[in-house]
């Protein structure tokens, strides 16, 4: 018997909760053959693919992990049999998370690509805190960026709030402190921001601050990764904002009596 | 007998093909009572909420539509009656479409919403490209914004230009030219760039070209609204790029003989 074709979906897993998949992600788990499990995703996304051999490949920023090239390897390897391989991605596929890389490599090797999207924890955070990333009265858009970048330098902070979008910021914990300081020097101290850890969880937290205080407050309250940490002026507009920053005119006021 | 507490949700259908809902969205679809149907919306969601009385209101950019105030009255007062109201609104409900008003609206009203996330046609078009919208050889990010602002004014498109993210511009088909040459004053006429029209759904159309060219291209193609336009290197990244550059160059080449 001829093996049929191989392929690889690329299936965004979301945030975490299981109902945040699409109905296409649970249709292509459903028919998975090998599945590559990226420790951001849920792991309970496996009860979804029920026929399919369940591989962890996760891969944490300085943690011991698997090596990229060796997940690639993996992907084409089980493709090449003629199997369906769905590599699980947390948050949506697209948007950070290395996809760039194993869709060009794949697609050199010849083997048909899928892509399915998912939410993305940025758009989950904001559902969280009940706000518009892109309020009207406050923005025109809103920019995701990775505090983490590839060759370790840092993104032109100063570039992006200028924008005045909001700014949706990834993996930036490790420097939350550096990164406000540098968008302090554009944008108001004032500035409404915010930190959502665990966005779209069971586990999710959320921290309503401004610019000047939002890292020593995350600190204070052991907020630490994964969480995304969101700035501007429509972040002001999450349910009870105004009763947390009153809070902070009292306390602010406390401390100086 | 006491009416049960009205909520409204806010529901995200996605860019339209019905598996692209998420599994919460359709289980809210499934216990409305009242369902509002935003013209950009796939109408078949209807389907999904067999128990709810459908109601339309859409509102497209400069055609005949329901007034937003209108809209948000609609669902204070079904939600008021003790009605669980599903406002479906195409693509993500967090990224434009006004819900920052509507959930401003309806939390004075003292009515409880609840956000569900949804796939933006932003994410459905990079998936149809095959390509990530934040390759790390490329970029650090990218940026989601509406060229149509509320005062008529416009984004500061050299500020967005300058942040080196992957521009993804929603509601731009209208002034695509004038956009890209404003884009054109601080990046390269040969950046990467595409528009994809009805992204996410069984009409979807592509088209690749390069930022001094795709607002012709896209004319000569006949692309119209609602299209979503991306911007950036990341975008040389999508599937037949380097193919269809070598045609733009045969054909300049030509013109030139």
């Amino acid at each position: 018997m001829t093996p049929t074709t191989g392929k690889v979906t690329l299936l965004s897993a979301g945030p975490g909760d299981l109902d945040l998949l699409t109905i296409r992600a649970a249709n292509a788990l459903a028919r998975a053959d090998v599945l590559l499990l990226d420790d951001l995703a849920n792991e309970e996304i496996a009860t979804l693919a029920p026929n399919a051999r369940v591989i962890r490949v996760g891969k944490r920023g300085g943690c011991k992990s698997t090596p990229q090239a060796f997940i690639q390897r993996l992907m084409r390897r089980y493709a090449s049999k003629g199997l369906h391989v769905v590599r699980v991605k947390g948050g949506e596929a697209l948007l950070f998370g290395r996809a760039g890389e194993e869709i060009t490599d794949l697609r050199a090797a010849g083997i048909e690509v899928e892509i399915v999207n998912g939410i993305s924890s940025g758009f989950a955070a904001a559902a969280g805190l009940g706000l518009s990333l892109t309020h009207r009265e406050h923005c025109q858009g809103v920019t995701f960026v990775t505090a983490h970048l590839q060759d370790h330098s840092e993104p032109d902070w100063a570039a992006l709030a200028a924008t005045r979008t909001t700014l949706a910021i990834y993996m930036g914990m490790g420097r939350i402190e550096h990164v406000c300081a540098r968008l302090g020097e554009t944008l108001a101290a004032s500035t409404p921001a915010a930190v959502v850890q665990w966005a779209g969880t069971s586990r999710e937290r959320r921290l309503l601050s401004r610019l000047d205080r939002v890292a020593a407050d995350a600190a204070a309250a052991g907020f630490g990764s994964p969480a995304v940490i969101l700035i501007g002026d429509a972040i002001g507009e999450a349910e009870g904002f105004a009763q947390a920053a009153r809070e902070w005119v009292y306390s602010t006021h406390e401390r100086a009596a």
